[in-house]
């Protein structure tokens, strides 16, 4: 069943509408629209959609079995500690792990930096009736080279088109592409990296560079504004996620892959045996 | 906190002693030893094991990070239905999945067929940090080959050597090899395939070649007999999990896992960096 968002599709509220201009100053990252009220009500929300979205990933996961080539991809990205692990931990947890392929980017090895951006993406790609999950993903190649002007900046200007036509094909061949910007705001950046320093068990997850990166807020702002309005499509859009609140960016991304995994509506397929017969057989023997 | 066993480590009740004989017909399958005592206290003490399962992969994998090269490796075998899939989902689902590698090796493809039998078993393995899950593997191709007479005898004999050397390497490249076989019974094969027959939604799980094996029994169980006491060795061993009950099964290979996880004892590691300063520079912009 459902989570009620008002009667609002929570994807009309978070999708950003292709060939629009961005400004995430206009985005709250402390809001929480179409939710479903309050902190208690979105983890217990949470919690039945889980169950939920376990089902239809079983059904697309028996679908695969007798030829049904669908399959989904999330993409996550946002700034250091905007929640993207958080966001796999709790969402993708939902799924059966034996279904759910998860990959982290990080900088590219010698080996990838060797091919083309794309190629290392290709690789890591859902198969039929899997869950994909993309912790960072080829939109890297469009921030961190803007922002520290590594690539000639028409290279770059390519990459957006690249990418359209990269995804494109992705949803023509099957896969339902979601792409989440988990939008943090920069005193609850603080705050987190913070946190991390406050607790040893956490100092694994922090480095200065994180504090250089912090420097660039407002570079990397735009090149997020930048990649939001040129690649959010109608074959692969985006969603602006507020995630200062955890709970509800957590409710947010699970409402938006149950949207997305219901207009899929997956089906059990019919088996293509005897069942009389097989039944005999077993009890024969 | 490790749950209670009457004292007795569960790795020690079923191990497969290396180099001993193994009668699978001396290991009851519907027995639940060292258990926690019935159902309701298994499945509460399965879901106290995973928050602390899901601790030790936490630290792991933060471990990798700074260098540590351990992984840990299960292994799943057993006959159709008996829960490798269902021990997937109810035991790998307790890790975060970003740092959880699943890999279900089904009949090889052409282009495995073309490599020897072990390359598509390493391009699956667990990198550092992580737990790798394998339903079925390369003991496969000493149960299947075995059965059906496809190799000449005196290769396939070899293969167990090839194996006890492979995976013998991985231990000593830093991985914790976990092998279980799922010993389920002939009579509840019957009634979970009988049961797959009359749940439409669950016909595709069912093959009427599923018969074809299961009028194999013996010769599989020769098989798994052979592989159990060649390939249980002090660097992998095998243990014989009896089946016939999922809460059992379910609570005792988690039981496993964490024996061998505490034995790692992972730990987050300590932060290269100076803590004061980078809360200073935080705390001023």
């Amino acid at each position: 069943m459902p989570e009620p968002t008002n009667g609002t599709d929570l994807r009309e509220l978070l999708r950003v509408p292709p060939g629009e201009p961005v400004d995430l100053g206009r985005h709250d990252p402390g809001a929480t629209p179409g939710g479903p009220g309050g902190k208690a009500a979105a983890l217990a929300g949470t919690a039945r959609l889980a169950a939920t979205l376990a089902g239809l990933q079983e059904r697309l996961y028996a679908a695969s079995t007798r030829g049904d080539r669908r399959s989904l991809l999330l993409v996550l990205q946002g700034m250091d500690t905007s929640g993207k692990g958080g966001t796999v931990k709790h969402v993708a947890g939902a799924f059966n792990p034996a279904g759910c392929r998860v990959k982290a980017f990080r900088a590219p090895t010698v080996r990838e930096q060797a091919h083309p951006f794309l190629w290392r993406v290709a690789r890591a790609l859902p198969l039929p009736g899997e869950i994909g999950i993309f912790d960072r993903s080829h939109y890297e190649d469009v921030l961190v080279p803007r922002v520290h002007d590594l690539v000639p900046r028409p290279v770059l200007d390519g990459r957006y088109e690249e990418i359209n036509r990269f995804e494109r094909t992705l949803a023509d061949e099957g896969t339902t592409v979601v792409k989440v910007f988990l939008h943090i705001g920069r005193e609850e950046q603080r705050a987190r990296l913070l946190a991390r320093l406050d607790d040893p068990d956490k100092h694994w997850k922090f480095s200065p560079a994180d504090l250089a990166e912090r420097a660039r807020w407002a570079a990397y702002r735009k090149a997020y504004e930048l990649a939001l309005e040129r690649c959010s499509t109608d074959a692969a859009p985006w969603y602006v996620v507020p995630a200062d609140r955890k709970w509800y960016r957590n409710w947010a991304v699970a409402r938006l892959l149950l949207g997305h995994l219901e207009d899929m509506a997956p089906r059990y397929p019919e088996g293509d045996f005897d069942v009389e017969e097989c039944r005999a057989r077993l009890i024969a023997r």
